[in-house]
């Protein structure tokens, strides 16, 4: 028999990984109880597909590759969000939907540092037709509250265990725009500014992926776009947007971008029938959610199976 | 600007679609309430892994190979199912927990004719430490039972709409041995089996994966795992085992598989220091269970985005 080469299990304290699940398993409860009584549906994920989100143009962004198989002859791409899903779910008629949705983003090893990257995680990915910012804002502190009242009253004894105090949070959040927050903490404002608060609060305005709406309504680049920021130096929680859905502007971004539009070819297609619409969404991670909730200093650290850039994986 | 080449969206009834979608919705909320009734965990799904499910030898099997993607250095294979891992989180401490699991099986194109088979699919992929074949039994006709009740409550126009009247069901469902299946309907006995009842069945006693315990105290091949297949010509609905947790039996199991043992070392590693523990579990399909409660023809039918072998994919 030969001799296996394997190295036991990374020493994980049992205690602390069962509370952190309880917690996340409260969260997630909180999450399809809050999305039901808002009337959305729930979809079911995708991870392989001809297009996905390109993540970018984005200097921030330090995702090396898209995962890609061949299958029967067809290249498909492992799932970097399901953006451009939703819209086309929206095409199909699905008009309030949420999705939780695994997302693999092959990060560069150096990652590994920020604390929030894992190169798997799941998103709760929602996206609303019709819908705007504002819309997006009310419903995102209503599921946050949502969900942190049910893990403060449901898992007394694990936030004891695990040392942690949530914040109260004083609503609506605060919004702030990316220049705003620029000014005060300089281009890299997010840690500094989630330090610097004890309640979430709005960065509106990002420059980035060609299916977040521009405001065509004013001069100069504004976009209607968002990210929810944790306190504490959490940092973000969410991303979204007002989307692009009309073919020419779509085309417009994209060329801007460099991006190859034969990549997206079956998504510009159905926007060329006019078959995409007006919607609004996000998507919420739910393992820094959970790194909230828990206060724990690593995104992998409430992973049962850590997905953390760099590391070698035993399972 | 280039002419798009792609074709524009299969055309499907989006009634019907949002019907599937609204009917998908409340048995996914019946599975979370019911879960956390019983007292689950929810762990997150994970895609990526050193070690996943070989799914056989199998001669029903015509799954063409494993998905696999280099990342930094190691190579990771796309979950085709969960089992090895959940094995590993109850060696974490985690006793009872569900996780709703993704999984990609790349099966031959000629798999589109089933009616079953999709590509990519999601498990709703539960296990216990310590349980049953019985225990199982008992926990999924009461699953089933509070999800077909939700059904028939929740989706009353949806169901009028797909001309969908589930039958009703006669509790306990029955425990049939794959040999008198054999006997009575011939070596491919599913469907006929399935088409010859309104109520869903047990099949008992396969001779499959590694991971199915071995009826020790009895003489010949038998087993302690488990299908359930549906009525109505719908075939398998979940299947399951009670797991083989000691190293001297998995690496027998393995050897007469002819599998490669060093494809689990971390696995086999932890058996070896006896951190895995006996258990029992299985997964039911989302969408084979959402094709049967909407009388769909094929699984790919309920699917927003259709992942049937053999179809080309526009998005």
């Amino acid at each position: 028999m030969e001799t296996l080469t394997a190295k036991p299990a990374i020493t994980r304290d049992t205690k602390k990984l069962v509370a952190m699940q309880k917690i996340q398993s409260v969260a997630l409860k909180a999450i399809h109880d809050f999305f039901e009584r808002e009337g959305f549906l729930q979809l079911m994920p995708i991870m392989l597909s001809p297009i996905t989100d390109p993540l970018g143009p984005d200097p921030g962004s330090s995702v090396l590759k898209t995962g890609e198989i061949e299958y029967l002859g067809q290249k498909l791409q492992l799932t970097q969000s399901m953006i451009l899903h939703k819209q086309i779910a929206i095409g199909l008629g699905l008009e309030k939907f949420y999705i939780m949705s695994p997302n693999i983003r092959l990060e560069a090893a150096e990652r590994r540092a920020t604390g929030k990257h894992a190169f798997e995680f799941t998103q709760v990915d929602f996206e609303i037709k019709g819908a705007t910012m504002s819309d997006v804002f009310k419903l995102v502190e209503g599921l946050l509250k949502a969900i942190v009242d049910d893990v403060k009253i449901r898992a007394v004894e694990e936030l004891e265990l695990l040392n942690r105090e949530i914040p109260k949070w004083r609503f609506p959040f605060r919004q702030v725009t990316t220049h705003e927050l620029e000014d005060q903490y300089g281009s890299d404002w997010e840690s500094s500014a989630s330090l610097d608060t004890d309640t979430p609060f709005w960065a509106i305005c990002h420059d980035r992926e060609f299916y977040d709406k521009k405001d065509y309504s004013r001069e100069g680049e504004h976009f209607l776009n968002y990210d929810l920021i944790y306190p504490e130096g959490f940092g973000e929680a969410l991303s979204g947007a007002e989307r692009e859905h009309e073919y020419d502007r779509l085309m417009q971004r994209i060329t801007e971008d460099k991006l190859d539009p034969k990549k997206y070819a079956s998504y510009l297609a159905l926007a060329k029938e006019d078959r995409l619409s007006p919607s609004a969404g996000g998507g919420l991670g739910v393992e820094r959610l959970v790194r909230y909730l828990t206060g724990s200093k690593h995104v992998g650290d409430v992973q049962v199976f850590r997905r953390v850039p760099g590391e070698t994986l035993l399972y």
